[in-house]
């Protein structure tokens, strides 16, 4: 029974406690602390948990065997960093920190270190419907790749999101997606600016940010943020001689009123719930027993946060913008993600 | 940490076991049994689960607060008394027992204790597309339900597979989803015989099933079990101004060689291994602390033998038999799964 | 180009008088006649045709080398008999006539003339989705077929329709088409009877028809005649190792307001426009120049007609009848319409 | 009966001779001419029109209402300019001519005839797919367009093919379509390269292809022409509360292998024979008895012509292109094709 100390109970770490107290196999939450002590109490009192006063004192907590962060984005280097220190495997919730020099720190900490402790929570790799396109792509089902199409749709998005959100918090799950997808770096990003939905108010929403990987395959992704109608995630890649793309996924149809319709899900949470579970229970086996996490890894995170640099340079400049990482350390040289 | 009891380690045990040990929640496998010691201790070595020599001796050991039953069908009626008698909430694997007669012994015994202990193992109940259906029913989309289309398609059966299965492995779950869908007795069934597949033997596949609920619905259910192209389950209720029907569920898409495609799934397994994690995770949550299960109950496993026992009667008569269910205990008249 | 007299000058002959006059080609309408002179003659005047007294002086005028049928069910019979001893190809709109009587002095007539003169109106033959569904079968994508699952949906029916207008009128439509589809004629028929519509008053509403081939394919027919969603024509023929079912032909697809959703055809002039117009069009084709018509046949006609009325006795009486057709004479015994 | 004369037989000009000769009404082709005196004259002689040594004398025959041009390219100005010397509606396969500047002369000479003649074979705007989706866009169904996402995919292509005929050949369809379907003018093109395909040889394929309207719609689309897969055309309008796409149109769905599927056409001929059929039986309709053509202008054809260069231009340069139009006469000011 893996113990686990969470770092952050605000509604995505609670949303993972619960997870791992009522849904998952062989974990346990052992100790918790929040920046807000009363909300850290009610979470601990629910699951009989220890509380602490800071992240440092969870992650010493002898009841601890892992570490999940799920505080506030600019604590996530400090906690991140601390738990490397300690030896103790770390699952960061995105973004793994909040710039490209402090997620460079972290490979730099884990790799000075000599093995893998960190994941990030890039959830997507665990979802049914991208894996089997994954794996359709993989089974050479379509050639070789050589695009792909993508749409990222919300429905409507909360008041502090800003123009840059639309690179950092949005699509960066797709930079994510796309460098796992191909097994390729992204070299290049680009924006172009479509017409201005009125649903946005002043946000330019939506935009078509366009990503080059390293062997050529090109990648455009529309980004709606407030399109109403539902949450909807989409992606075809087109092969040399065929095109897989994400299936429909709906569990109904209905026929009523001149129309044949299935429901589109209404958030993020109702799209990618099954795939948290999954995220963290392959997490919870890979770690258990001293093991090493096979998902994304702090390098990921790091990339991810470099092409997200990129991409907001792109939406400001109106130009393409060439992407510049660092030397890999061979600590991440291997495939570390299953299909 | 509810503490659970296997009787029978056979293959559906052991995935049983496997889901307990590594995918749910809140409960571990505290001992078991098995016709064949050797089969049972192997079993509990890789959970470090005790072994017993009957299944008595499981029901009464003190670490075991649930049992699951998943024994040779004959021996479901001992064991699941034995619980009973002891008090203990047991899980009793489809069919509840082989004859209507050895199930209402059941439904008796549970009356008799007053309370109820019994869940069955129909797992539709728990599918996500079944759910979704039985929402869009209940929340009118489609009005009144008048009848409705079902498709039940095997790849292949194996060799033990005989002229009867078709209804009593096969049907029964349509016999039980249906009851469940419509909240209403089966009243009537009758058996259509098509043109003979050749790839079924000697055995008369496919048929045509029809089912009558007390308030009039007429349920068609093609069972075809040597299809070859893959498991397909389907469903549409027709009603008043529309239909709702099983949606299509594929994780991809494919374009290649002149066609778009979707995966249909290989077996049972693939399609149901979700629901299967839902029934145990929400029978598991039922019982814990004390609670009573909330799943399909004796009285379910009853109806379903009795109409399961009219639709070989109708087999083998070429005609329409009427459903004579005994009165039904109290203890079974409230809803007892919701959507 | 053909010169077409058209007898009946109501609702569906002005509609098949539009379309000779302004979408098809090598033909003209040359006469017309109707019960209601004035009717005539304003059809005429639109197309300066001439007008006659009597459907046998349509036939009998020298501009007309062929005649279409359209009058009021109870004279086919008259008009149909005077064009074959008038020796000129005649495309009657279905039903061949109101008897299976009267249909089988048509076909001794037309047996004795020694040569294909009559046409009848089932056009869903010529219907792409049906069409592309019979070459998938006769291709062999699916093995031999066994059993095919049929739906025949209106949004409403007009005041005059009755209780056995569901066969009479809706169902001999599928009637026709599984006897083509399967080269078989139909050889026993039942009625089961569901829980009834409230949206069609004292209408039993919905039906399920039962038809059975020579070769004992066993066809399911769902008639629900007051559905108010649309009109929704299905069809899955399912074979030995696979299933084909007419596609969903939906134009576009509609993201909004929750939904994924495609439109349902009005009625069924909307769906089935496309297959009248080619149904005239290799009518007209064929008959030019002296040819024999190639499409559904007299004796078509009649065995509709006497599945028909064993459909009504089904409906009936609730038991299961079988059909007795007179011997096939040799004039119809080639295969008459190509895939 | 409009008497429509055609000049140039080759492969397409037979087919809309085939056309017009066997499936469209209240037409007949009354003289051909082409630069293959031979093949001409086998032309003539299956629908026994007459044979004119060139271009002019087609025009000048009396018999001739209208002109049908489907000669080499570079001819095209030159019998089109003739046509409307002669004061005949002509109908002109794309392009309108092979430079801007000829169709600019083209445009020209209309204009000071002062009425429309002439139509450019822009087919899409009459596909009913096409026209549903302008239908949806226009009811308002997804609120104000801010994208399109289109994907243009041949199967293989001929060896004449070339890098510019990615634009000039194969998306200049978008290219009219777009303008159709939005009623603003392309402002913008710009052309992104993709890992080259291996089926297309020193070819660049795929391509993505940017078009910016006057509005601010941002289109992309996809060229993929060496897929093998089958001719596949998408097109989905990203509006601010939801989208819209081109259907399915499947007419057949099979169950086998594993796999549920659907055929995808072999090539443009089988997608859009019906669309040729409705755009020339509208321009039948429309030019029959001296009136004026209602389908693509020459100002369509201009324009295409401008844009199309400007996706060369494009091409070759990797810049952002902007499009320069002369100022629209007024004759082409309203709106010329009804949805």
């Amino acid at each position: 029974m893996l113990g686990v100390g969470v770092i952050g109970t605000g509604m995505i770490g609670q949303d993972h406690i619960r997870r791992m107290a009522t849904v998952l196999s062989g974990v346990r939450v052992t100790a918790v602390t929040d920046v807000d002590a009363a909300v850290a109490a009610r979470a601990a009192a629910r699951i009989g948990a220890a509380v602490h006063g800071t992240g440092e004192d969870v992650i010493a907590d002898p009841a601890v065997d892992a570490v999940v962060v799920t505080s506030w984005g600019p604590t996530h280097e400090q906690y991140v960093l601390a738990a490397i220190a300690a030896g103790k495997p770390v699952f960061c919730e995105k973004p793994l920190a909040t710039t490209q020099q402090a997620c460079l720190r972290i490979v730099e900490a884990e790799t000075a270190y000599g093995a893998r402790l960190v994941q990030v929570g890039y959830m997507r790799r665990y979802d049914g419907a991208y894996r089997a396109l994954k794996r359709a792509l993989d089974d050479g089902a379509i050639g070789t790749p050589l695009m792909m199409h993508c749409a990222h749709r919300n429905p409507s998005v909360p008041a502090w999101y800003e123009r840059e959100s639309m690179i950092t918090d949005t699509a960066v799950h797709e930079i994510d997606m796309v460098r796992w997808m191909f097994g390729q770096e992204i070299t290049a990003v680009q924006v172009l600016i479509p017409r201005r939905s009125g649903n946005g108010g002043a946000l330019q929403d939506p935009l078509l940010l366009l990503l080059q990987t390293a062997d050529g395959v090109l990648v455009d992704v529309e980004i709606s943020v407030n399109i109403r109608y539902g949450y909807d995630i989409r992606g075809e890649i087109v092969g040399e001689h065929g095109t897989a793309a994400l299936g429909e996924l709906s569990p109904v149809t209905v026929r009523s009123a001149g129309r044949i319709s299935t429901p589109v899900p209404a958030d993020w949470r109702e799209r990618f719930i099954g795939a948290y579970d999954v995220e963290f229970q392959e997490w919870i086996d890979s770690v258990a027993g001293g093991g090493r996490p096979a998902g994304p890894s702090a390098w990921d995170g790091y990339a991810a946060a470099v092409v997200s640099d990129a991409g907001v340079a792109a939406l400001r400049t109106g130009s393409k913008v060439e992407v510049a990482l660092t030397r890999k350390p061979s600590l991440y040289s291997k495939t570390e993600v299953a299909a």
